[in-house]
């Protein structure tokens, strides 16, 4: 069996090593990758193809970053229509359904079948049974051979968009209360009213006061990602919806704490410090 | 004692009558009110008084809704004035430390004391402890009288505006998390997406999922409230925080529920369709 993996990132890199481990041969496409993800690819038993070769292979994941989604199908759809020969290509990037259906139109027909997809959870760990797969508008099956091989595939019954959707819809609540903690423990500690929030959120939301002490500090690094992220969620509510202003506001949250990283930290130390008692 | 309690609604009524259980005798001002509201001060055991009256009390409590705040801080100050005796005066109400430095303004120094108050949690309940009285400028400890007869109280060290913000920033953090729910759960429902995100919430995020399902039902009657409370919320933060839009959206949310509700509650019935599990 071969599977071609486009995105060695960390969720493609932790993919494709799950699937290699049970006894897939995975390809990817490495041109003008970084040294550093080319090492991953090479740890994860990938094998460097070129576009062609990636294109024959029975089934195409694309796990990359949203705003590069539309491009790699492009790329993908002009290599299947070189080598004549259709395929299935599934899309499982964190795109909306707007965007998914713009992938679904790039492939057209004459590509063979495309798979909305979309991934919940961290990349898969040794001895973990690692995130979910979704997937809609898979009536051929097309995915069973994913969960024949060491990932968890969830089938959800809808149209093209529903798995992007749901995708939308969950990180929308899940990075989404990380975003207003952030902001709000942000506006507490400029106000002098830090201590009293701690304390008080853990005597009277203790749940969400855990789960915000370690997902703040886990979104640091990731923050420069969740703008566009956040953008896609915004965009999918569409302007009707004036729940899409809510991630726009994040958005801009975001990009607030990736500039903060660039700039040495300050405000992830200020939350640091409050999240472990410090003050 | 004899203390005031400006706003006779759910929380106001609810105070009086927790001080009239233990000792006091709270004076009200109900000019005005709907016939609700004077029956439910006459319950609580309050006594109707003219503004003279309500201003010759050793301390006022202002706890009314956040848009109303600034007017009864104007007429209660008049009535300090007319009278010439200094008092205390506590602004209990969820308004920003802006606000808040505006309602001290109005009073001056010539009025006596003005303490910044703010109150998390619910109205007292016969046999809880009730709510939390955050207060914060109480050099002076003119609070201690509210502690000694049967409320929770709880000092900052902090300027004028701290407990303010404190009430800010932890309504900005539970009524945001409803608010995120809220808007995420319909946009699945529109998508197709809302079992799969039911089901993946129960999975990953149970304690969140928990919450939802009690606080989103709770909203829907206060929802037209929030409308203001969010937009007090997103002055707070100011224009150059980023995270003042996601009030604006929360807002503009909360406005769509509370628009729901007068038009027969359609998007009420969806969401407590999906959270019992009726789909």
């Amino acid at each position: 069996m071969e599977i071609a993996v486009i995105g060695a990132g960390a969720m493609g890199g932790a993919i494709a090593k799950r699937l290699v481990e049970n006894g897939v041969s995975v390809l990817t496409y490495l041109e003008g990758r970084s040294a550093v993800t080319i090492e991953r690819a090479k740890r994860a038993g990938m094998q460097p193809a070129d576009l062609d070769a990636v294109a024959g292979a029975g089934l195409i994941l694309s796990i990359v970053p949203p705003a590069t989604a539309i491009a790699v199908a492009e790329q993908t759809a002009a290599a299947i229509r070189r080598r004549g020969l259709k395929t299935t290509f599934m899309d499982c990037n964190a795109i909306s359904p707007q965007t998914m259906k713009q992938v679904a139109e790039i492939f057209g027909s004459d590509c063979g079948t495309v798979l909305d997809g979309s991934i919940i959870g961290g990349p898969p760990k040794a001895g973990q049974k690692g995130p979910k797969l979704y997937v809609c508008g898979d009536a051929g099956d097309s995915s069973a051979v994913l969960a024949e091989h060491g990932l968890q595939v969830r089938r959800i019954d809808g149209p093209i968009g529903a798995a992007s959707a749901l995708k939308m819809c969950y990180a929308g609540i899940n990075k989404g209360v990380t975003g207003l903690g952030t902001a709000m423990l942000l506006a507490a500690i400029r106000s002098g009213a830090d201590a009293a929030l701690k304390r008080e959120l853990q005597e009277s939301l203790p749940d969400l006061d855990a789960k915000l002490a370690s997902a703040i500090p886990d979104m640091y690094p990731k923050a420069y990602r969740w703008v566009a992220e956040m953008e896609e969620i915004s965009e999918f509510l569409g302007e009707d919806d004036p729940a899409a202003l809510i991630f726009k506001g994040m958005a801009g949250l975001y990009r607030k704490m990736a500039e903060d990283r660039e700039h040495g930290g300050l405000l992830a130390e200020q939350l640091d410090k409050l999240n472990n008692g410090g003050r």
